[in-house]
């Protein structure tokens, strides 16, 4: 069930037996030189999808542009502020509890996204009890990860060993090629790739990994590669949702 | 061209020809008994990439939460703070000021970001001085609203009368029902609309507009119609987008 | 009934018979070779007076400064961000909320005002209601702009034409004559004069209208055209305020 | 010289010979039960207008509403927070500084102000320096309390003694029947007036302060004693502002 | 007792028998050639654990880094911004309120913090009201500077006169030397000091104080006379804060 | 060297040699019923004082209070929120990359400081190059956890098994012992410790873990464990330090 889809008397009717509801959240940043901008959010989107449908969830609008400060040296990339986003999660947090929802279920594409989500969850809970919003103090908040399932990153290693990389990796190519064939992209990478620098401001990540990949060979993804991660993350990040709504 | 579906080296491609970018903002909120909550988003969404097809122009991802704080004692809606909208769009036109970009156009779902945007577009202009960003100065946002078309809103007076109303018209509904012929949702709809009230907070807007709908049938929409909408206003705008790409 | 003439036991009377206030807001910017600096206060504070007196309505202090920053390129302008600006009407209208004021009437003097106030009366709306204060949904706010009043837009049009402009206008430099005779000032004005040209930041804002109008001839003004204006602009606000005030 | 009744020529023209200029800050509060609500914004505007004709200085808009969040239980009084009066200080002085200010003497009506004056300055500099705003480095704010002269204060030691108080005090009713004789309040004062008592919080302060008088015996202010304090202030507020004028 | 030396059900108990709490509050930065950077936090925070145990109150952890923005074009200094300070105190204060905490006595070692904490007071006031916090109406907060005590003063005065000054004055490096004997600085200090300017800007300040120092002679400063200072203002500010206790 | 015993030329002459300093920050929160509330700055204080003393770095007064929302429903507990805390790390970083340092180390002994710390070390790479600050982009932050390197950790499961928890762990309280055994607790610890809970908002985690430990037997640290502690974290820091130093 779509959030975005979904008429007010339809929400109405679900939160009778639901209080649960999922966020897609990614980001719009430089993924290498064949990567998609896009790549972070179109496989939150799609996975959170999937968990949706094999969960009776409903799935809200997918946040598109996260913390990608880190990347902004390459044309194309968005990124909030961490001051922002958490501003951010804290109206969208606010707005759906107000609203009766306590349970939110972030399924995040974008590692640079998870300490100001983490941040932002703190700050929201705190606001919640500030505000004194009804059932305020119930509200969970859980950040999942889809590139940090075991079953995925199992498959990952077992595909593209070392190659696999930390940003611009096969595995999230593959996904974004499984959902968009028609924009699979092609050009020459370099053999030698940057990796393992740490990772600082806007212009030193640039000088360090100058395609924008990190330790990546994104051109080892293939769309049949994407749907096994697609499936894989969809089944593992929907018993974990489960796991999480039935929680106490 | 979509920003996300892109790689960094096509958009240093592209601002060779061209520092125009068009953003797709819409809300998540209310529509009524049948429209749906991502109305808004969806028609912005779908007539920006319309407009970038007709005019080579990059559309970025799809702001899909805005300013719809009045409509929060709807359970479904998420809001922004204004406040906070601000600090989002200072971030978007900021990250990608610094790319290249100058000219930014928001095909806009959605009356009550109007007034928000252009304060954020004001604050924006004084952060890009403040910073001495590259360019700063030239940089030129506008607001288009689909809905506001001139020949959308003939069309809509045709086609719908008095009955349009001005929240969860029928125009809008129509062309998400274009979009999502398969989300078409039927319920009874009372005869009598309020319609005319101000807008002030939240729970006032629910007692005045107990059912969501701000004068509207929305029950007159179809998706032919909707696609008569869909063409108008891709039209309308491109022309609009193209003239402020050649405006000084 | 002026404010800041009060004493607090007065304002206890008033709220028993009236929760409405009127606030004049302006901005102190540039308007032009000849027209002051302060027109926009000076206007909206003179008229809110008239409305006061005719209406028996509490009229608070002038908002001198308002959001100008696309006039910061000329010397004497000052300006609030728009982000600043939210802050102070949230700050107003919640100290006032909280001693019984639940109609806040802005009788405006300059049109970049327009934005942000509308933005700022949704953050309060929500900060009202995050606060829990008491009779704080049933607060409104209106902005109502003495120079869009029909009865002035028509013998603007009526005396000046075209030559009226947008900015630096002879109908608002004639109510700052018929207020101040004494600061009528005279210089060259240009017969070419910019106009119709988008507003971006306050360097171009500078280069496309290079001594400060926008379109107008403000040297048509007189003090009796200003006696005129400020009549029909007290008389038609009077009643749009006890409208205001009656309304539910 | 009045910036609001002056074009943006003249400033140009002000700033060849002077680059200072003063603010007259006051705050929108309750006085007791005879003092007007707008006795600090009064008297700070009146006398830092014959500081200007004395000084050839130019006098900007007066800021009514100040720091006064103990006051806000008594109706009709409005506070900004000191948060927002940071901002909005900091918006005046970087306004004025591109322009070439870069001395801002604040002539200020109101205690309350003060603490929060100075954290302003503070943040202002810093603000100045981090945006390399040109001369930013020589800006020099400085608050100047009209009831804190020594003249002032003499006077009032020797027409009331302990009967001045520290709020809603005679010298400064005085001023105001001086200013405005037609507005001259008259209501039964009880002879017990609370004095001593720090301030904390608005609920606290009228628990300790039931009618809003500080120590003071409004009743004895006279329009005579107003014309005096004014004389008074005007002067030796006059030698202050040459003194920073002229200090490097 | 020392709030980092206890276990919550310490404090659990203690609040059954005062709800006063002592919080030292220095500053990070330059005291000249030879006052150690950490002079007004080490000071403050000495002297706050002699009043705790004079007074059998607990003291809360040193706040560290205060308000010297003026101070930062020396090497070494740390300064917060005014208005992240008050938001640090806000949240301090929030903190222990909702534990039960009321009274909140701030020693301080720095004349720069006052003013920012006497509007960060009044903007907690207004937030705790604001929330509603329980006993929020009754909180009190208490800047009580150890330097300005009179025996304190007094004492300066006898040993060194006018060569006290008022920064890197031999009086507080003095504490620091007793505290710290090991860290006894030497270096040659010019003859001439700077003294009796105002306080700008950063740059500002270093231009005027060449070597940090206002006015003072530091290498006046001896163990023993730190010892006569700490005891003076041990003894002085444990009155201060037995009273501030009693008082309602 | 510490920097708050240290004169600012001491610290201009440390920066010809070295841009490198250390900054302990801990949190000021409840640990259960014998640990100390002071326990994770005081450990992070401590072993970063050891490993400036191994390094001859400069180390930085200690951050006291941290992000410990979840913990403010025990009393003693001091929380920033998130955005205070970024505001407060950037105002630091700021402050000093101005002065020449460029490489931060932040000794951390608080899990809840970690998101935050990281979303303030992206806010701030952004700021210094949003403020051009001379080598703003080289500046890099690190956060280093005592209780995470992995000598600490195989000594803590050697000495306590499963009993070591995630919170008032007997690894810190034996630090905090070997630092501080005149304040050595005593209480009663229930058998039964709550375990395995995921960390929502404060009033939550108060019903999910009454006695505030999580999963720790704190009763087994002794002293001498804690100095086993503090030597390995000191050198495996030491050698973090110097590595962080020396990389590019």
């Amino acid at each position: 069930m779509l959030l975005h889809l979904s008429t007010w008397p339809e929400v109405e009717a679900y939160l009778k037996q639901s209080t649960g509801i999922i966020f897609p959240i990614g980001s719009t940043e430089q993924h290498g030189p064949i990567g998609a901008i896009g790549t972070d959010a179109i496989c939150a989107e799609a996975i959170a999808r999937g968990v949706g449908e094999a969960t009776q969830a409903i799935v809200a609008p997918t946040i598109n542009v996260g913390m990608a400060l880190h990347h902004t040296a390459f044309p194309g990339t968005i990124s909030l502020r961490p001051s922002t986003l958490i501003q951010v999660i804290r109206d969208y947090v606010t707005s759906l509890t107000r609203a009766g929802f306590t349970k939110f279920f972030f399924i995040n594409g974008h590692g640079g996204n998870i300490a100001t989500l983490k941040a932002a969850f703190s700050e929201t809970y705190a606001v919640l009890n500030d505000l004194q919003v009804p059932n305020g103090d119930r509200v969970q908040c859980r950040v999942a990860n889809w590139f940090t399932c075991s079953s995925v990153y199992k498959l990952a290693k077992e595909l593209y060993g070392n190659e696999e990389g930390s940003h611009a990796t096969p595995s999230e190519v593959a996904v974004t090629q499984y959902l968009y064939p028609e924009a699979i992209k092609q050009a020459p990478l370099s053999k030698e790739v940057a990796s393992g620098h740490p990772i600082y401001g806007a212009a030193d990540f640039r000088r360090r990994y100058p395609d924008g990949r990190m330790g990546s060979n994104s051109a080892l993804a293939t769309p049949e590669h994407g749907k096994q991660f697609y499936d894989l993350a969809v089944k593992e990040l929907s018993n974990a949702y489960l796991e999480f709504l039935s929680g106490e």
